[in-house]
Parts: C-alpha cells; structure tokens; sequence
C-alpha cells in the first residue's frame, strides 16, 4: 500500500531545565519525574489499585480531610473545576458565584453550560469579598451552590473562607472551594472549614506534572449527588462512574492516566514527608524574601496584606517598562519562567509563583538577580 | 498550628514490570518513558509550542490526515470520544448510532448527555454493521451525526469502512469514527475514507502512557463546530476554545499536561521512524501467530475473518476453565496482563491485546508458553 502522506521527520525531545515561577506548572522534584518513567502497568492491576488507595489517603491528608470521595480526576485543575460544578449542578438550579477575577469568570461559563440558574456577585479584580456581602445575597435568594476562588491567580488575592461554609449551609447551600493555586502551600482544612467541594490541580503547590484535578466531596455534596434526578452532562467527569473505580467495585470507567498517578503518588509522598505546616511555613518563607526583594527593585505589589496570596504574587509593572520583553529577557538569559497579566490585568502585572518544589530561597535570589540585571543595569 | 490529621506515611512508589497483553494500556518503549520523565516546561513555552507544532505534523501523519485541527485531548480515548460528539451535537439533534459492543453503547450515553436526539442501530455483539443496513435507516431518517467503532475492543471485531463516509455525507451527515484500539495498528486513512472526525488513545497502538486522546476533525466538522448556535456541553472539552490554544493565538485554555505531551511526542516519532505500514505488519505478523499458537492450545476465537480485530483478539474461554484464575496465575507466576470480558460477554472470554510495544513476537511467545503451562500441565 502507498500512503497518501510519508513520514515527517523531528528530531528527538528538545527540552531544557528552567526556573518555573509562573502561576504554574511548578518545577517537578526529579524523584517525582523518576516516578512518572516507571514501567507501565495495567489500570487493574493490583500494584496500581494498591497506588490508587495510597494516593487517596495521602490526598485525604493533603485536604486535611476524611472524604471517602476523594480522587484525581483524569484532567488538568480546569477539569476539576469542571467535575465540581458538573457534579452538583442540575438544568435550573440556583447557583451563585462569586467573581473577582480571571477564573471566578471561567467558573460562571461552566456553571453556565450545565444549565444552572447563575448569578453573580461581583467584585473588582483584586479585591476579595466579605462574609456579610455574601450572606446579604443568599438571603436574597437562596442558592443551592456558592463557588468562590480561594487563591485567584489572575490577581493574586487570596480568599478568607472562615466562617463560609458555615453560613452558607445556614442558608442551604453547598459551598465550592476553587483550591487549584494554593492547596499545600498554605493553609487549607477542608473538613475543619467545613467546605463541601474542593479542588486543586496538581502541577502547582503539589508540584506533579500538570494533568490530574484532585477533589474532594463532602457527606452533604455527595448526597446531593447520588440524588440527582438527571445525569451528569458530561460522561467523563460524571463522579457516579468513576467513584466506582476508586471504591471498592474497581469498575472500569475509563483508564487512568497510569504515569500521571505514579508522579502525583510520589510528589504526595513527598508532601506527607515535609508535614504540611513545613510546607505552609517554606512557602511563606519565600514569598516574604520576594515581597522584601521587589521592594528594594523599587517595585510594588497589587495586592496588600492580609489578602495577598502566598503561593502567587503580582507585581505591577512600572511606567515604561515593556513586561512582555523583561519575561522574554528572563526567559532566554536566565531560563527563568514568570508570567505576565490575564484578562484586564494583560500587561500591568508580573505574575510569580513560589509553589511547591519550586518555592526554594535559591530560585528567589536567581529571579531577584536577574531581575536587578534587567530593570537596573550598571 | 495542630493538624487535625497526621501525615499517613506510605512506601516509595512500588511497581514492577509487565508484559502487557490486555486491550490497553500497551507496553511503552523505554525512551518514551525517558521524554516523559524531562524536566517540566511551561504551557506557552517556546520549548513546548515547537513540540506541540511537531506533535501535530506527527499525529496528522499517523490519522493519515491533513486536517488543520488535529490535536490530543487532555485526558483519555473516552474523554475524545466524549469531544467528538460534545463537540458536534447541539440540543436536538438527530444523532444515529451504531452499537455492536461496549463502547458503542458508551456513545450513546454520552450522545444523551448532549442532549442529542439519538437513536441507536443494533447488532449482536460481536457482529459488524453493512454499509446497507446503515443507508437504509438514514433513509427512512437522516441523521446530522452517524458514529461508529472501528475496533470494538468489548468483542474483538472490526467494522470495515470503506464507502460509509461518502454514504452518510450523501445522506446529509457526520462521519464519527472510533478508532481507540486501531489507529497505528491496522490501516486507517482518515482523508482517503473522507471521515469527518476520528480519534483515538495515548495508551494502545501508540504506546503512549494513557492520559490523552488524539482527535481529528475534517472541515465539514470544523465548519458544523465553527457554526454551532449553542455552546458546547462542556468547557473542558470544548475544541473552539482548545484550538486557540493549539492553533496560532497561542491563547491559554487549560494547562497542558506537558509530560504526557512529551511522551506522545516521542511515542509519534517512533511511530513516524518505524513508518505506518511496517507497524501494520509487525502487528499483523505478532497477531497470526497468536492465532495459530491458540489454536495449538484447542482454544477457538469468538470472530471470525475477516471480520477479526489483528490489535485485540478474542478466544473463547473453554468449558469448565475459570478464567479469572487462569488471568491471576498469567498476572502472578509470569507477569503477563491479558483481560476478561465486558458486558455479556464477562466470563466468557478472554482479550488479548497485542499493540503498539506489545506487539513483539516476544510477547507472543510468552504468553502462549505460559497459557500452555496453566491449561495443560504436562
């Protein structure tokens, strides 16, 4: 047979070591890289259920929660996202979302699409909400779910959720922690909180490959669906099947991403090895040694204490300076990675991130130098 | 600060090696477990935006296609098979089905969830669909999306293809076909056979650990996608927004899962190395003596030529064998995974998957030694 089309010819993988300290993904610890190289092993086999309850359990750990429905979903944080509000929300029902940033939006174009009955509570970006603002609005109007950004990486702020999940259940709702940036690096007690649905992805503060969501489901989320009257609009996100995978029926629902889990395994046990309250500490370590380091650059932050996000920071760029050509410059003289501005904040802002493996005092002397080189040239 | 939950302590990851015989996933060539263990690059860089480019130019010659959005799904064959259809069913939408297995009646139950107006064409499984009996029922209705599974791993056959693209296109529709457990295995020309949308998984005959799914869309899909009134059921997979991620804006929609990435693209090189057609004969070559060496052993296969699958073969389990033992004692004495049934046919059979990696007469060999040592014990 003659192919219609011959083979194109690439050369082989061309990669190269770089300081991650964008919004991630974050370095990845080589015995974690080392995991992900492990041989392959079938999604049913004994050795990989037996990773599947160890994984599990040191999530439960990582969510300082006891949830039996506690797995990675099979996507990136965004797909996680996606399974909470897919999961939760039936066609009509009342969600309500609080937005003040790049990803609360993306929350409301999901919730959207599953044909809930959302509105919004608004605030500008970079500034967070108070427990009373939202309060005035489920007394309103009832919502059945309330989604909120604990670290919104757009803008760097971080969410206060003490006392939320109380209020929220007072009046009936379930409440949605978007944990995608901050979980493992700074202070996150879901069952303590007492937050029904929470998630997280796992190339930031847990520093695996980006690919898998970890969620977690509480007793009142769970109830809720496993009574849902229609399915839930997407198959592979339904939490029905794939629950019966990660629980004690092992059905097949789809195969999981075998290499992804071995590294999320390892990077857990990592995590479970340094104790979270380590990481938390270490995390806030080098955040502080940025904030300090910026300063003395004549830079300032967006966001001020106590709303400021540990695990990401936002630097405004000054007057004159072209952000895109100094990430550029890092990038290529230093291979060091930061990002630039989302949504309104494109061109105004640097995004740092100081996650997981990649939040070592090291890494923050390296940008802070290069950053001198940069913006003050002898 | 006391946690309300210690850190459970847990061993390094334990894993071992496998002949992996069942229908995925399949054995992966040691230097694409190496690409998947590089160190972690960012989503938008350059490092990454050039393999993306590469894993495109490699994924359109292994669909045999020249489709401009073609592209790996960030989760596995069933999260692109979920694309597929979420992608070209609006409400309402007649949607026909072809269903002669497990996965078939996967589609429909996610052509559901989409809201599709989905009616199905039955076969026995184990069964193929003629082009006729599919005419026919366009006949008596069109329908805007037809879908079919090339290789139904549930029961081993094989749909033949030839002429069903233009049928349905002069009946107005879609052409959807599923080609997870085929695609780089047998012949399989996405533009010559004119089908609108294929796609496949990471983990089979690309020996790719499983994480992503590899889809292609033909323009007349590309047009009915770009034409949509509704947005699609589910942002994760929605392809109008990750193709201006994988396409030239270069726009961020999810984070891509960049090591998986690495290893499709090294997994595609060998594919591209090896070239298409002597793949196809490696596993033609590894499957007939499989079928040879069984029928030495007096065991019978559930379907017959031409109609039989050459990537996953099934044998019929004899009276009187239990099949999971014989499966445990292929897993534990000599490290080889083959699979059971699904559906009605559990118990019955067995899978014998030989694709991609696996499909080395090696494996071949070893697996008939040990079969003849477990069914007939000197």
């Amino acid at each position: 047979m003659r192919l219609p089309y011959s083979a194109p010819v690439h050369p082989p993988l061309n990669t190269d070591s770089r300081i991650l300290l964008g919004p991630g993904p974050s370095n990845v610890d080589p015995r974690v890289l080392q995991a992900m190289a492990a041989s392959m092993v079938g999604h049913l086999d004994p050795l990989f259920l037996e990773t599947m309850d160890r994984i599990q359990d040191l999530l439960r750990y990582a969510f300082q929660s006891q949830n039996p429905l506690t797995i990675p979903v099979s996507g990136t944080g965004s797909a996680a996202m996606e399974t909470a509000l897919a999961n939760l929300i039936e066609p009509g029902d009342p969600v309500l979302i609080c937005v003040n940033g790049f990803f609360g939006e993306r929350m409301v174009d999901i919730a959207r699409r599953y044909q809930g009955d959302v509105r919004t509570l608004q605030r500008p970006w970079a500034e967070v909400f108070t427990l009373e603002e939202i309060e005035a609005e489920l007394k309103a109007r009832p919502a059945k779910v309330v989604a909120i950004v604990h670290g919104e990486t757009s803008t760097g702020a971080l969410q206060p959720l003490e006392g939320m999940a109380a209020m929220v259940r007072g009046h009936g709702g379930l409440l949605v922690v978007d944990a995608v940036a901050t979980l493992g690096g700074v202070p996150m007690l879901v069952d303590e909180l007492g937050i029904d649905v929470c998630y997280t992805g796992s190339q930031k503060c847990l520093s695996s490959p980006p690919g898998l969501g970890p969620i977690t489901l509480g007793p009142r989320a769970a109830e809720v669906l496993a009574g849902r009257k229609s399915p839930v609009g997407s198959w592979y996100l339904d939490l029905t099947g794939v629950q019966k995978y990660w629980g004690k029926e092992r059905t097949y629902h789809h195969t999981a991403p075998i290499s992804a889990n071995f590294a999320l395994y390892e990077a857990l046990r990592l995590l479970a090895e340094e104790g979270l309250e380590a990481s938390w500490t270490r995390h806030r370590r080098c955040a502080e040694l940025l904030w300090e380091g910026v300063a003395d650059l004549d830079l300032t932050l967006l966001i001020p204490e106590p709303y400021r996000m540990v695990t990401v920071t936002t630097v405004r760029v000054p007057d004159g300076v072209n952000e895109a050509q100094v990430r550029g410059r890092l990038r290529e003289e230093f291979k060091i990675e930061i990002a630039g501005g989302l949504g309104e904040l494109k061109g105004k802002v640097w995004r740092i991130g100081l996650m997981g493996h990649s939040a070592q005092e090291q890494n923050v002397a390296a940008l802070l130098g290069a950053l001198e080189r940069i913006l003050h040239p002898a």
